[in-house]
């Protein structure tokens, strides 16, 4: 039901300019709170990833979905861990701030801090594999996305 | 990453043993809960929708994940209405009957009913299309899966 | 964990310009997709009631959390209803319309379309209850609020 | 709207009968799974913070609703790391074992694995503080619930 795109190239960009870091900003609602009137603990990982999802599109130009779909590449977790440090709530936007920590051969880090009124609510560290989607086997970040990458590597 | 099973016939049984109403059981928990101390709103479609997943495993052996991956077949909602009677809380369990309604050409209707202890919670009316998965295209619902079909329609 | 806030009289604002209908816009994600590479049935109601969260805000300066906590008023759902016209992708934002069809006594009505790209893809029916919070009992709607509301009747 | 009950003392049983692991069973569904056909990354730590919800109603007859609405107390988690080692698919019950591995003196440690048909699908660490629910402070672990939980340290 997607519609499928030619991928083609990436997605030109002046990839000489200095880069700084990507933030993602989400709506918190009722929707994501629990009766402790914050949000619930299983949906900060979910903000994080989102933000992790939204980066991609930031760095490349595909998120996760066309990622997949439409170049047949997928980054499955290996690993994530997530330190709480104060409660979220709806009553101010999330800013969700991504830096690729490490591009290695075949899989990427990730910290992601999540901020309230400049409060800071979390930090993650997320570790990802590169595979390919329809085999499900881990494959080299391929060279052009790698290269796009490098120069986002402890961007901060 | 799904392991694909040959699907073969339906799986056997019993069919002229006189059917029974098919109850689901949730366990609704703290997760499931918004400030208000109650299940959201928007949680409640998904039990529904999880309920009638069940039933579908219950009826023709196939639950909607391997009736796509193993047979091709999609189920996808055209139509949803949900009354909420009374709340739904953790206290007990959230029992949820599935009744096929209708079993049309290419369409079913189902009614599913929620009770906590006995008390009303909700009652919903589901209708959906039956399609080719991969083509994501109307389909008469085949004939080995009518014929099962058939003989739950209006149970109660 | 809320932050209490003084809520004072409602947000001042010019409520002699004309009303425009309220668009709230969602990203949508690989997380709100199934494998059937669209937005699981059972997101949609939640973006739709997100679009009702994010109106009640525009309406009248209060999202649910603050009219919950700030001002002890909530707006239980007792029904909605939704048609599903078309897929939900990530591969384009969904703009969600929200209009207050009807202003009851006690009650209130919304329509809510979904559109991506400008096609449709869904549009579904709420209706909700206003309620004194802490007692979950029904209340008329607030004379501050109801005279907020009243210019918003029908508005598209 | 939840219907507190006077919680009285812990739920009564035979405590000198042997621990054994706790295993707390999901059913995955489509619901679960995102377009590459396994469950979502986020809903893991949602499986095992289910899991831990479904101990604390084992352990001392409380899950975290009646724990938070009828005795004022809370657990919120400050950590959790998961590794993720196979993906979790509906194809087969999620199986997730839940042992306390420290009791601290206002914090509780877990350790929480998942398997599916046997197969180790992910293991997570999880801390989280003991508060009063309703001042969200840090106080320590009550006595009646410290000497249940005292049995319960490292069961395996």
């Amino acid at each position: 039901m997607s519609r499928p795109i030619d991928p083609g190239p990436l997605p030109s960009g002046d990839l000489s300019a200095p880069v700084s870091a990507f933030v993602h900003r989400i709506r918190v609602g009722w929707a994501d709170c629990d009766p402790a009137k914050i949000a619930y603990t299983g949906r900060i990982p979910c903000f994080a990833l989102e933000a992790i999802d939204a980066w991609w599109e930031h760095a490349i130009g595909y998120d996760w979905f066309r990622l997949n779909l439409d170049r047949n590449y997928g980054t499955p977790f290996v690993h994530m861990e997530v330190d709480f440090r104060s409660p979220v709530t709806p009553r101010a936007p999330l800013e969700c701030t991504v830096v690729l920590t490490r591009l290695g051969e075949k899989s990427l880090s990730f910290c992601v801090t999540g901020r309230q009124d400049e409060v800071l609510c979390f930090e993650g560290r997320f570790v990802s594999a590169f595979v390919a989607a329809d085999r499900f086997e881990p494959i080299p970040v391929p060279a052009d996305i790698r290269s796009r990458l490098q120069q986002l590597v402890g961007e901060a």
